[in-house]
C-alpha cells in the first residue's frame, strides 16, 4: 500500500456509521499518559537487575509475580480477566453486537535476560488505560474487545501460538529454554490449562482484527524524528548454521601455504554476508551473530568454524535471492581456501504482511492527533505475525532512543508512549466504529 | 649459516683428533630402532586415549607413572639416574676428561591434552638408546654426558627453565595449570626440591652443548621427502589479545548503515593479519586461533570480539614489522567501520638460534649416514630455546607424516625415527671428540 492508499483508506473510514452527524465525541478522547508512566515504573521492579534493565524472562518467578501484579490493574480497568489454556492473560470487554467478532489489541510482559524496561510493556499497558479510559467513559463498543497479554514472547511467541492452537504435544513435552522443566509445566504454573490444548485454537476469521502498539527497537524513528511508525509488516527470518571445515594444525609449524584454515575461510563469509546484504536495494538485513572457533586455542589454526547467519526481510523472493548469493559466495571462498562448509537451515518465520485497511486507520488516526506517520517494516518478530494469521493485523510504533533495545538502556520518552497510546485508543475506537 | 659454510664446519670437524688415522670404529655404530620402536609403544600405554593419542600432561597420573617407568631403564642403559630440583630426570654418564663441560640431550615425555605418541617420546626414547648404546659398546666419552628428560614441557618449558634457574618463587607459588595445585607442589610430587630452587642454576657458559632430537610437528619433510631437519633457529613468538568494540544491537531493527558490527570489523583485521604474513617474503607464520564473539546471539549484531595474534619468526626485526602492518591496517579497518581497538601483548618468546658449528655436526652426520637434510626453522618452541641461553644449541628434526602433531593422529614412521637416532647418536659422538 502507496501513500495514495493508505490515505484513500483513512478517508474511507471517514466515510463510517458517524459521517454527516458531528464529529464523534470519543474523537476528542484522550489517554493518561503519566498513569501509563507510573505503572511503566511499578511494572520495572519486577526482575529488576542492577544496570537498571529487566530480567524477566517466560514463567520466571519475576514474571509470575509481574502477572499476579497486573491482573487487578487490569479488572479494574473494567475486564473480565482470565488466563487461557496457553497461558495467555485475556482481560475481556463484552460489545454490545452479538453478531461481532473480538477485536484483539496488547502485547506481552516477558522480557529478554537483562532487557530493557519498554519492550512488550508499552504495549501491553497501553491497551489497559486504552480499556480503563473505555470504561471510565463509559463507551458502549460494538465489538468484543479482548486485551491480549501473551506468554513467554521473547522464547518464540509461545502464547500466541498457543492462541491459534499451534503448539503440539511435541512443543509442550519440550524443555521451556535450556534445561528446562517441559513447556507444559511452566504453562501450569502460570494457570494455563496445557490438558485442555489439544481443544484449544482460534482459526483464521475468527477475529475482527488485533493491533499492537510496540516500540520500534531500531533507531528509524529517532533518526528521522517521526512520532509514529505504521508497521507494513513483519519481515520474514531466515537463519543457518553453518560449517566450515579446514584442518586444524599447529600454528607454529604449519607453513601458510600448507594450511586449511577455517577461520580465515569463515572471516570471508561474515564479509560476503554483510557485502551482498548492503549491495541489493532494499531494507533488508543480514547479521552472523554468532561464531566458535574450534579448537579455539591460539597456538592452533583453527579446524572449524561454527557460526549462524540471519536474514530478514518483508520479501519471500528477496530472501531466496540473497541466500542464493551467499551460497554462490561461500562456495567460491571455499574452493579458494582448500575448505568445505555445510549449512543446516532453522526454523523460517514467513514474512507476516499488515493488513491494509488497519494500516489506514492507524495513519490516519495519528495524523488526526498530529503526529507525523512513517511506514516501515518490523525487523523485530512479535506475537502480532502470528494472530496476522487469523485476521486483520496492524501494529503501532514509537521511537526508541538511539534504536537500543534488549538491553538495560532500553528507553523511549514518555511522550512518544502518551502519542502511541493516544494512537492505539483512536485506531481501536475507529475499528470497533467501521462495520 | 649457508649450504657452503654447513659442509666446511663438517669438513672442520674432519679435522679432529681421528683425522689422518683410520675412520674411528664408531662411525660404524648404529641404534637398534626396534627397541626405540617397543619402547614407544610401552610409553604409549601411560594415559593412552581411546582415539589412540595420549593424554600425559606434565605432572599427572600418567605422567608421573611414566617417570618411574622409565628411571629404570635409563639406569639400565648405564646412566647415574637423579631427579634435579626443578623435577627433571638426570641421566648422567660421567666423562674422561675433567676438564670439559658435560654435553646435554634429550627432550620430554609430559604431553598435552589429547595429544599423540611422539612429541617428545621420540627424543627421550633415542638419547637413552644413544646412552644405552655407548655402555653396550664400552664408549669412552671425553665429556660427561647428561641424557636430560625435562619435566612439564607443554606447559611453558617448566623444567627447563629451572635447570637455568629462572623459575621465581612467584613462578613456584602459582598454579601449575587451570585451577592446579602450586607449581612447587607439584614439583615436590615428581621428586623434585623446590625449596632448594633459589641455589640451582646452570648460567652461560656452563654446559658443553644441547642436541634435541624431535619430531618437525610440521609437513615440510613429510612433503619434500628430506629424512632429517637440521634446525636453523627457534622462532621467536609475539602474541596480543585483541578486543574490538562496536555497538550490540538487534539484528532485526537496526539497518545495515546504522550498525557499528564489531564482527565484521574483526573478520576483515583476521583477513589482514592473514594477508600481510603472506605478503612479506621468508617462511613467518601469523594465526588468529582464537575468537569470541559477545553477545554471541544469533539475533544480536555483535558488540565486541575478543581475538588472539600471534605471529612467528627466526628474526625480531621481522616480527616488528609484520606487527606494524597488521597495526596500521586494523587501524584504517576500524575507522571504516565506526568501530575501536585495543591490543595487549602476551609473554614474548625471543627467537634462539641454533650453533652453527653444531648445525654442521648434525648435517654431516646425517649426510654421512646417507640421509637427505633441509635446514629449516622450528615454528614449535622447545626446551632447546632455553638451553641455547647457556650453550651451543642445536635440534634435529625428523618427518611428521602429513604434518599432524598434538593430535592422536601424530605419527612418525620406524624408519625415520631410527634415522633420527642415528644422527643424534653421530652427533653426539662427534661432538664428543672435537676439542
Amino acid at each position: 500500500m502507496n501513500r495514495r492508499e493508505i490515505v484513500q483508506a483513512s478517508l474511507g473510514l471517514l466515510a463510517g456509521p458517524w459521517i454527516g452527524r458531528q464529529a464523534p465525541p470519543w474523537r476528542a478522547w484522550r489517554i493518561d499518559g503519566d498513569r501509563v508512566a507510573r505503572w511503566l515504573v511499578e511494572l520495572s521492579q519486577f526482575g529488576a537487575t542492577p544496570e537498571g534493565g529487566v530480567s524477566r524472562t517466560g514463567f520466571s518467578e519475576a514474571d509470575v509475580a509481574a502477572r499476579e501484579w497486573i491482573k487487578p490493574i487490569m479488572r479494574s480497568a473494567g475486564l473480565e480477566v482470565a488466563v487461557d489454556p496457553a497461558g495467555n492473560i485475556l482481560g475481556k470487554r463484552p460489545g454490545t453486537d452479538p453478531s461481532l467478532k473480538p477485536l484483539l489489541f496488547g502485547s506481552h510482559i516477558d522480557s529478554v535476560l537483562n532487557g530493557g524496561n519498554y519492550d512488550g510493556d508499552v504495549g501491553t499497558l497501553g491497551a489497559i488505560e486504552v480499556a480503563r479510559l473505555l470504561a471510565e467513559k463509559g463507551y458502549r463498543n460494538r465489538h468484543p474487545l479482548w486485551v491480549t497479554l501473551w506468554c513467554d514472547e521473547e522464547n518464540g511467541l509461545t502464547g500466541s501460538r498457543g492462541f491459534l492452537g499451534q503448539l503440539t504435544a511435541e512443543d509442550l513435552a519440550r524443555p521451556a529454554g535450556p534445561n528446562g522443566p517441559p513447556l507444559a509445566d511452566q504453562i501450569r504454573k502460570i494457570g494455563g490449562d496445557p490438558d485442555a490444548m489439544a481443544g484449544y485454537r482460534h482459526g483464521p476469521g475468527s477475529i475482527a482484527g488485533y493491533v499492537e502498539l510496540h516500540i520500534e527497537q531500531g533507531g528509524v524513528l529517532d533518526q528521522t524524528g517521526q512520532a509514529i511508525g505504521v508497521v507494513e509488516g513483519i519481515v520474514g527470518i531466515r537463519s543457518w548454521e553453518v560449517t566450515v571445515t579446514g584442518f586444524a594444525n599447529h600454528a607454529g609449524t604449519t607453513p601458510m601455504d600448507q594450511r586449511k584454515n577455517a577461520l580465515v575461510a569463515a572471516a570471508e563469509v561474515v564479509l560476503a554476508v554483510d557485502r551482498i546484504v548492503k549491495a541489493m536495494p532494499g531494507r533488508q538485513v543480514g547479521t552472523v551473530g554468532r561464531l566458535q572457533v574450534r579448537p579455539g586455542a591460539q597456538n592452533v589454526v583453527p579446524g572449524e568454524v561454527e557460526f549462524s547467519i540471519e536474514i530478514r526481510d518483508l520479501s519471500t523472493e528477496t530472501l531466496e535471492r540473497l541466500w542464493g548469493e551467499i551460497r554462490a559466495a561461500a562456495d567460491a571462498i571455499m574452493s579458494r581456501h582448500g575448505t568445505t562448509w555445510s549449512a543446516r537451515e532453522r526454523a523460517t518465520n514467513l514474512p507476516a504482511m499488515a493488513d491494509a485497511t488497519v494500516r489506514g486507520v492507524i495513519d490516519g488516526a495519528a495524523r488526526d492527533l498530529g503526529l507525523s506517520t512513517r511506514s516501515m517494516p518490523s525487523g523485530a518478530g512479535h506475537d502480532a505475525q502470528n494472530l496476522a494469521r487469523i485476521g486483520p493485523m496492524g501494529m503501532i510504533f514509537v521511537p526508541s532512543v538511539g534504536g537500543i533495545s534488549h538491553a538495560p538502556r532500553e528507553y523511549t520518552r514518555p511522550e512518544d508512549v502518551t502519542n502511541g497510546v493516544n494512537v492505539l485508543l483512536q485506531t481501536m475506537l475507529r475499528l470497533d466504529q467501521r462495520a
